[in-house]
């Protein structure tokens, strides 16, 4: 197809479109005139995915690196989640204090070398944030977030399909990074139903 | 004090706490002379407030919000939650199809009235950004999404400070904002200890 189809297919605009390529998100089409490119239905598929997460709020460079990890995956799974983590975090620069988040996360099973030192930092770096407004959590909420996130990520990795490296590719690269505006924003409803289950419900209704 | 002790008592540079004011951040001094203000205990923290916010990557006009959240509750501990909320989310242009996002939170217990309309669009858009990418959540996977999340929020809502409405105010509007770093970074460092248990440890250790 034409790069006007394959707007036409995918809602994204020409210029956009022309955009991805030159930053190297989305693979050239094969030339079919000096002036003229085909694409495939890979494209349109393509397209989806960078949308996808240029929606969620990841940068361009950010997405260049998660689709990296997805045209090269690691040989191994595990490995596979580290490209994926660290294609949207920064790099660790040893800057910042980790032994509070390492206390932290052995509650939940970690032990040295199971993670990526920038996943840890940003345990680290999330508490320093906490600490530095001043907002303390309290050790029953606390509890309350390990043992929940434990088992959102023992359902994940219990369900990366092993049917192909293709399909777990997919899940484990895409599923890290894209649940998590489903994640947090499931969270503001389940806090608003909270809310209202004991200070009473909103005076405006949805 | 000055701004150079606000300065050196914060860790953010003069010209950036000059930045704060211009953009009504950060409450002007009590002026001492004519290019000279003085500042209060009460800066020093809303500062750490104004660093924490923009740090979680919060923007410059949420953050504005989110302050005047703090600064102007409404009266009671719920609507707190929604203006909160509210501060850091688009509105709701009824553009966004709610439906599925309705049916999926009333699996925990969510009924028409009791949350502001952009939180829902907020879930709503997060399936339409899984969905647009060809990513689907298994049902097994979303209702352990779901019962973990309620279990968070109830945590969460159930440790609102009585004591004072001042607290229960900076708890709310804080821990909703502030807390969200954490959760997805201690995601990242389960979804790795998970997938080290499942599928061997990284090569490359902390």
């Amino acid at each position: 197809m034409r790069i006007s189809e394959l707007s036409a297919r995918t809602g994204v605009t020409v210029a956009t479109i022309k955009y991805y390529l030159r930053e190297g998100l989305l693979p050239e089409g094969a030339r079919s005139a000096p002036t003229q490119a085909t694409y495939e239905q890979a494209h349109v598929e393509r397209l989806r995915v960078i949308r996808a997460l240029i929606e969620s709020g990841v940068s361009i460079a950010e997405s260049r690196r998660v689709l990296d990890a997805l045209d090269h995956p690691p040989a191994s799974a595990h490995d596979l989640l580290g490209a994926a983590h660290a294609a949207v975090l920064p790099s660790f620069d040893g800057a910042v204090d980790v032994t509070a988040a390492e206390h932290l996360v052995a509650q939940i099973g970690w032990q040295r070398g199971m993670c990526d030192d920038r996943v840890l930092a940003g345990v680290a770096r999330a508490l320093e944030g906490l600490d530095d407004a001043g907002f303390s959590v309290s050790d029953d909420v606390m509890a309350v977030y390990l043992d929940s996130i434990k088992q959102i990520a023992h359902a994940e990795i219990a369900g990366v399909p092993t049917e192909s490296s293709e399909a777990a590719v997919r899940y484990v690269v895409l599923g890290s990074v894209l649940v998590e505006p489903l994640l947090l924003a499931l969270r503001r409803v389940a806090e608003q139903i909270a809310s209202a289950e004991r200070f009473g419900p909103a005076e405006a209704g949805a």
